[in-house]
This record gives structure tokens, sequence and C-alpha cells, in this order.
């Protein structure tokens, strides 16, 4: 407790907000990276943590494996077009598959509310079942904790996955060099608008459906279309297309050129986010990712990703270039350039 | 919702209890055990979840992992010997060696609220590094999610372990056999009752503090003397020692004898549970482990373990017996026996 000594009698201060966890600190934007770098690296720093991907690459015997853990937090629980156990099971695989492995493995970790509905509970877990069947990869183990009422929000579950990595190159953030082109691989904003729009009881004509889907499938496309030419994979969840790329150039020092005009945004999502002043760019994404390419390999990258339904409506979005290094640029439908930032804080809070 | 249909307006009818999530389904007791027999396995089951461990043995190319995940919600976060992110690497760490393996890689998964002093997040934090360093094993990735306040207790947090097994025979609950010794490392009683006095403002004479701590070198001492003689390991947090044995006899088929008065409990533990009106057989601990071995090794296994400062107070608890196959029963210091059940539900929430 920060104090005062007033005479003897101690008199504690009330902590500032500079001084307190804040809402933004969870957006994935700018200050989740400025708490991850000032309150965990400074102590817990080490080599497969300082990957900083959303997983990290493991020696193992004479294998490697990738294992990315998250926790699922999203309010409301269930939502347009699926839930928190489909979101926490998709999620996690998403991010293995990212790292260029194949995902074998997941763990549950439960938090549940004094109180929640065993009915949630149970069609929670279905779906995490469901998702967890479809993509082949069983939960091997799992834990469960129960807080007093008003402790929790219902239930939050991490999901932890682990993959094996192929021998070879494997796609990862440094790995992007000027003249490699930037793929899409479908219409986006949709999770993010579809927890808004639950959430605070938006109607819209058409109601908005959250994207979430396993993106193994895409994946394996890629991998197998592209092999060492797939430069770089990501799923542009919490901050959006717009916080994924600039991710990928601060990693490879690489600067990015995006065209607006090839972008697709559902009629619905772009009606949301005009009416609440949000750019879809930065609207998560839970069944979208972002390959980067060897320039060579853009036409079989794209004819991959839109042979299958996940990625019917891939699009080239731009390219990686020699000028403006680090830096995201778009080039506006209507004609201008704009500087594409990183997001300081807290757009949408919990929406993963 | 439940509802009922009066006169075509829909009523909402209260949840029952018995259909809501209630702090004993968190005990690690009956509740928690029918929780997940009913609500989980259901949907869930395979056989590596099946297992019914605190983690899950996996095939990975052609060697063995061993996986564990552990959410901690222990409140207060900080109490005497330790906070919740020494707890959180101990727990997990704790329970990848109980399964016979070498703890390599940790994840960490946060739940923090809106408005916790960063301090703590600081405190928690370091506490994690030293322990995660103490052990030799990095904290390999993370991540963090943040909730609004009042929607969480201040912070959570998931970890989750990954253990390499050596070939050959591993320590297991269904490998106790009539004959098998029982012992114990240490004293029982003291995390759970720290926790208990931490919480309620309790004042004992002397101050009793938590006995977090790291098992795997006792596990290793074990191993080296024991060989595939050393059946069973278990770390007896949640539900104490009687529950970890109770899981044992009833996964084994056996049953099992205890020596109260071999029984070691710390004077300030004992008077704080007659206080409280609770059995330390019952209270968790978090540095103490339960080993079952082949008779001919109780000297050696019991040797092994004082041989090094947290199991200096080694004891021999008891037998595996012929004798009521799945039950635990003490012979009493007063010379008497009873039945050592398992817990039903709720004796101390949010202990981990």
């Amino acid at each position: 407790m920060t104090g005062v000594d007033i005479g003897g009698v101690s008199c504690p201060v009330p902590l500032t907000d500079s001084e307190r966890i804040q809402l933004g600190h969870g957006s994935g934007g700018k200050m989740s990276a400025a708490l991850l770098r000032e309150r965990f690296l400074p102590h817990l720093g080490n080599p497969y943590l300082g990957q900083l991907g959303d997983g990290a690459v493991l020696p193992l015997a004479d294998r490697e494996i990738v294992v990315s853990t998250d926790t699922f937090v999203v309010h409301p629980l269930e939502f347009p077009g699926g839930d928190i156990g489909l979101l926490a099971v998709h999620g996690t695989l998403n991010d293995v598959a990212m790292m260029g492995a194949r995902p074998l493995y997941l763990t549950a970790g439960f938090v549940l509310e004094e109180g929640l509905p065993l009915d949630t509970l149970d069609r929670v877990v279905r779906s995490m079942a469901g998702a967890a069947r479809e993509a082949g990869v069983p939960l091997v183990t799992g834990d469960t904790k129960v807080v007093e009422r008003g402790k929790a929000d219902g239930l939050f579950v991490n999901t932890t996955g682990i993959g094996l990595l192929e021998p070879g190159p494997h796609p990862a953030p440094d790995q992007a060099r000027p003249g490699d082109l930037i793929l899409v691989s479908g219409a986006i904003g949709r999770h993010g608008m579809a927890i808004m729009a639950a959430r605070e009881g938006l109607a819209f004509e058409s109601s908005i459906e959250s994207d979430t889907a396993c993106l193994v499938p895409l994946v394996e496309r890629l991998k197998e279309r592209c092999g060492p030419g797939l430069v770089t994979l990501r799923d542009p969840t919490r901050g959006g297309v717009a916080s994924a790329l600039n991710e990928i150039a601060q990693a490879s020092g690489a600067g990015m050129r995006l065209d607006e005009s090839s972008l697709l945004v559902p009629g619905n999502v772009a009606a949301a986010c005009e009416m609440l002043g949000l750019d879809p760019l930065y609207v998560a994404n839970e069944g979208v990712l972002v390959a980067i390419v060897r320039p060579e390999l853009g036409d079989a990258a794209l004819a991959a990703l839109r042979g299958h339904p996940l990625g019917r409506d891939a699009v080239l979005l731009g390219q990686v270039v020699k000028d403006h290094p680090g830096y995201v640029v778009l080039d506006t439908a209507i004609g201008g350039t704009r500087v594409v930032d990183m997001l300081p804080g807290d757009q949408l809070p919990r929406i993963c």
C-alpha cells in the first residue's frame, strides 16, 4: 500500500491509474505490449519467451514442439456464431498452427463462478468437445476451480495447445522481406462486431455472426503449396489485421503497403463499425489468417486458400516494401495514404 | 433459461442449487469428481483425459511427454510463506513431477482485474520468475487478459507444464498393491491453514506459513533410489492426504491402512484445525508428497527423502492392504479405527 506518514499517522494515498491495471492493458495494443515489456519480461525473460509470438518453439528430445497458451474471458459467454468454448479451442489451435506446427494436444483450465447454470457449462463443454473432435485434437487434461459469486464473470477458460514442428524452415514474423506478398484469407471484422452487437444489444439489419473457425486446414494447404516460401502466418485476433501487420513489420523491420480497396468487409460489419466509430482493420477476427508469401507464390497461395470454404474470399491485401521500415501504410480507397499504427489500448475489451 | 408458461406469459423459475455451480464443485472432493464425471467426461472423454491424473502422458514423436494444467485462484493473493505466483509455478511443476516426468517448460495465462495495483503484479511475477529459475524450468510463453473491476478477484493465473518421461515404468495411481508402503515426505496441513489464517485474520501463537515448494528434487531422489519400485507419487493439495490416498485406493482397487500416531502435524496447524473443526488429513499441502513404494524399499525411500531438507520429516504413514479394497482406514492414536472417506465438498474454497 502506498502511504504517507503524517504526524505519525500513516495515511493511505489512492493509487493513480498509472499504478494500476487498466482495461487497455488487455487490448493487445500498445498498452499490452508495454505491460509485457515492463512488467513481465524483466523478470521472466528467456530466449523462448523472448520469441514474443503467440507461442514458443521448443526443443524436445530430438524434435521441436510448439506450445501456445491463451485464457478466454469473452463476454457474453454465448454470441451469434459461437461461444467461449468454441473460441477457446479454435483460438489456441490457430495459434499453434500459425507457428507452422500441427496441433496434437489441448489442455483446458476452467474458472467457474458460483451460481453459473450447469446448462451453460454443458453447452460450453459440448462446444469445446465438438471443436476438438472436428480438428482431431484431443483435450488431454484439465482443471476446474470455483470462485465465489461476484469474483469472476460466469466462466473463464484457459487452453494450452501443443504441436509438433516438422523439420525445416517455419513461418515466423521476422522472415518477411521486401517484395513478399500479404494475403488475407477472408472478410474481416466479424468476430469483434458480433461480440459488440451481442454485448450492447445492438440490432443490425442482419445479425452479425462471429467467424470463429479452426484454421488448421487452411494452414496445411498453404504449407503444402508454398513450402518454405510461406514466410509468415498470423491470425489477426485482438487488435485485428492492423495490429497483426504492425507486429510483423516491427519483427521483420520491413515496411508494408496495403490497398484498402482490396479489403473485404461484410456490409453489416461495415455499418456497425461506422455507427460505433470503429475501424474494421482493428476489429478482432477468429477465423481469418494473414499469410505472407514470397513474390512468386502469390497466385498459388491465393488459389490454395480459395480452394477451401474458409478461404474462398481470400484477397491479396498488399506487399512488403523497402520504404518506411517498421510501418504499415494504407492506400485508401479514396486515393490518399495513411499510416496504420498500433492501437494504444482499449478498443474492445473482452472479445476473446 | 428455465421457464414456465403461465397463461401465455413465460415466467422464469429460479434455478435450484443443484442446477448451478456451487463452491463445493471446486473443492477437489466428491462434488468435483461428480462434476468431472457428469459434465466434462461425457463430452470430452478420450483415453488421455480418461487417465484422470493431475496431467496426461502423451506420445510425441518417439517419446512420451507429460502435460499438466492448473489454474490458481488462491485468496488472498499473498500469504505467509508465499503468493499466488510461487504457488502457480510450484503446483504445476509438482504435478508434472508426480507423473514421473522431468519438467522442462512452463506457460502462464493471466486474468487481471482492472484496478489491480501494478506493484502486486510485480511481486507475483517476480515470485514466478524466482521459482522457475530455481527449478531450472523456463516460462516459455504467456497470455494476459484484463477484465473489468468486479469481474475477477485481483488476478488468476493458469500454468501449464510440460515434462519428458524417461523410457521405462512410471509411477501411477493404479500401480499400488497389497504390501506396498505409504510414505509422506513431511508435516501436513500448513498450506491450507496458512491460507485460512490469512483470510480470516486469525492470529495464532506462531504464524503458520505455507509449505509451498518445488518437489522435483525429492522426486528425483526417489526415482534414483527406488527405480521401478517407486509405485505411485501424489502431491496432496486440494483435499489433503486423505483425498490423495482415496484417489489412489480407488484407482488401484487396493485398501490402505494408516497409522495416525506416525502422522506429523505442526503444533500451530493442529491448534488452528481444532479451533476451526478441521481434520488436518483433509487440509491442503503444497510442499509435501505421498509416495508408495514396494515393501523392500521402505527404508531406502525414507532415507532418500530425509537426506533432503524438504523431506527431513518424512514418515512411514501406513501400508497398502488386501482388506477393504478401495477404502482408506486409519488406526487412530487413541486405539480405534475409522474410515477416512473422500470429502463431499467445500472444506476450504480457493486455497490454490
